[in-house]
């Protein structure tokens, strides 16, 4: 559990993404029917529109976006990896082109904590370098040595208590750099530690490792997020990992494609297969969409490509994914998650 | 006043318009919050998608769209003309292709009464055809005729009870055509008088004298509906004129390109002078949207192309035709119509 100054966090916890300000579609009441007790916003895309100072000047991201409970700022770092141009990394910051309107930007690590200060966020970030993969080891040495001396810096630039400051552990696919990296957050001494640089290209096992050996050396009493995590069967494998934090952007990106969780599997819901579909997405989901609607009737919308299809998809899919979030920490309370884990992959393969 | 079997309608009445079965972006519960009391559907684009029989077997449109209220479906008669290609007209109906897959159709005015019953609508229109504008007198009468013959063979073929069956007056702008239709009409005795042809390129004044003949000669003591009216002074302007129902589509698809209607006058959300704007959209508007956002964060939304975007544009405006019509009926009961108009005109180019 994890206590904000914009209420409670149960973990593990998965935070919808809200990249511009809003989580794609819908309403904070909805999130907060849905059960939502956090969101994540991007630094990136919020610096450059409508920017920080904007949102300052409306009294920070709670009261601009309409949203009461916690929010966790990244920071920026991915982004800039995966959409800004031109990027060039100096030992003081990066430099780089946006995505919108190609205008220079520098940013170092003593700025975004300004900027995600600006924002309000409940949970800030550390400006870190994530690297591509493959990379090799001298590179990846390089860069994390980088991002963990910006980690540093971040520490001393955080002044404003009601934020919590979590260091970002990188070190690619090299098991004493993770180590190296884990060991060096500590040392600086953060709220919480991330663990970055995951799902990049890296097979799964990877990924895995990368979190273990993180896991190992962060303090059990500090949350601990696997950034950009992902999957429910990624969520899973990353948890009983000792991961306890998790964001991604598939339950709303894959409700714009059509596809839907459920407790059975994924659900492609503008197959034929569906058109005369009297039963609800998922006989077993307690959520609105799954109340009122029919599989015909969602595949109708979608393929009309009505936005209330990318809605009611995206209502679904965060929904399952809180409650997929649920479900998990009851298991881990009565001491089933190994059966849990079982029964999640057996009903999946049926 | 109109009783429906799914609810009470007051007049004049708006009708957001739920082409493909979903008012676009708004759910069936944002629809009841706002106030809405009947919504419309068109004939055309769900008889070729999902298909009558289809919404039939799923227990009509209300269950499948999960829509509780009023239901009017028009006849096609007017997406046969506007979206139809290749519409070939007979004595005995219309043979068109699809706009979706070019596939080959041919309605009759049985036909149309069948699907409506299929759908399970409140209330349900008679296939006419609706001409271009301008069309020679000569062209005017003999399309008016066809019009006139399809609305008997409408109330002959009309069986279910629960379905009001409304006719439509055709007749371009040649006033003894109007004339003659809406006293065929009568003739034959239809529950509800509609105006059809309206706003499809003639001028304005046009538009009132249609509306005006017309009602002087529907009796009074039946709803009057004008299709396809239109912006809130257009409205007014037919309400002054008798006229107690619309339809339009302007509301929503103004709301996706960043109109926003309010007390004065129209907003264009996307303007550089709405940055930094803490306002709401409107100050005296009570809907949602003007409670909790702003119009920077709506720009910020609409510029970045966001799906809340369309969302949160739409609810407003479709509250403020609502709101509007609720004004001018509350201004009928007052006998203030006239001193209403005044105002809106004031307001509007304040």
């Amino acid at each position: 559990m994890l206590i904000t100054p914009h209420g409670i966090i149960h973990t593990p916890a998965f935070m919808p993404v809200g990249t511009l300000g809003s989580v794609k579609s819908l309403t904070s009441e909805d999130l907060e029917t849905i059960g939502t007790e956090v969101i994540l916003a991007n630094t990136y895309h919020l610096y450059l529109r409508p920017g920080h100072l904007l949102i300052k000047k409306f009294g920070g991201l709670h009261k601009f976006i309409h949203w009461k409970g916690p929010f966790l700022t990244d920071s920026g770092g991915y982004q800039i990896y995966s959409l800004a141009k031109k990027r060039e990394i100096r030992e003081e910051g990066v430099v780089f082109r946006s995505h919108i309107d190609g205008s220079s930007h520098f940013l170092t690590p003593e700025k975004v904590i300004e900027i995600q200060n600006c924002f309000g966020s409940d949970i800030i970030m550390c400006l870190d370098e994530c690297p591509p993969y493959p990379i090799d080891y001298s590179y990846a040495e390089k860069s994390l040595r980088l991002t963990t001396n910006w980690a540093g810096q971040s520490k001393l630039a955080h002044k404003n208590l009601n934020q919590s400051l979590f260091g970002i552990a990188q070190g690619s696919v090299y098991p004493d750099l993770r180590r190296r990296a884990a060991a060096s957050l500590i040392e600086i001494g953060f709220d919480g530690y991330a663990i970055g640089g995951l799902s990049v290209g890296e097979p799964k096992e990877k990924t895995w490792e990368a979190i273990e050996i993180c896991n190992e050396i962060f303090p059990e009493d500090r949350p601990r997020y696997a950034m950009g995590i992902g999957l429910p069967e990624d969520i899973l494998e990353a948890v009983i990992r000792g991961a306890d934090m998790f964001d991604c952007v598939v339950p709303t990106r894959h409700a714009r494609t059509g596809t839907l969780f459920t407790s059975f599997g994924k659900l492609t819901i503008k197959k034929a297969q569906y058109t005369e579909d009297e039963h609800p997405i998922d006989e077993t989901c307690n959520c609105y969409v799954c109340k009122h609607y029919s599989r015909a009737y969602l595949r109708h919308l979608f393929i009309s490509q009505e936005l209330l299809a990318y809605r009611l998809n995206s209502y679904h899919n965060v929904y399952y994914y809180l409650n997929f979030m649920k479900q998990i920490r009851q298991a881990i309370l009565k001491g089933h998650l190994a059966e849990f884990r079982k029964k999640f992959y057996e009903v999946q393969k049926s």
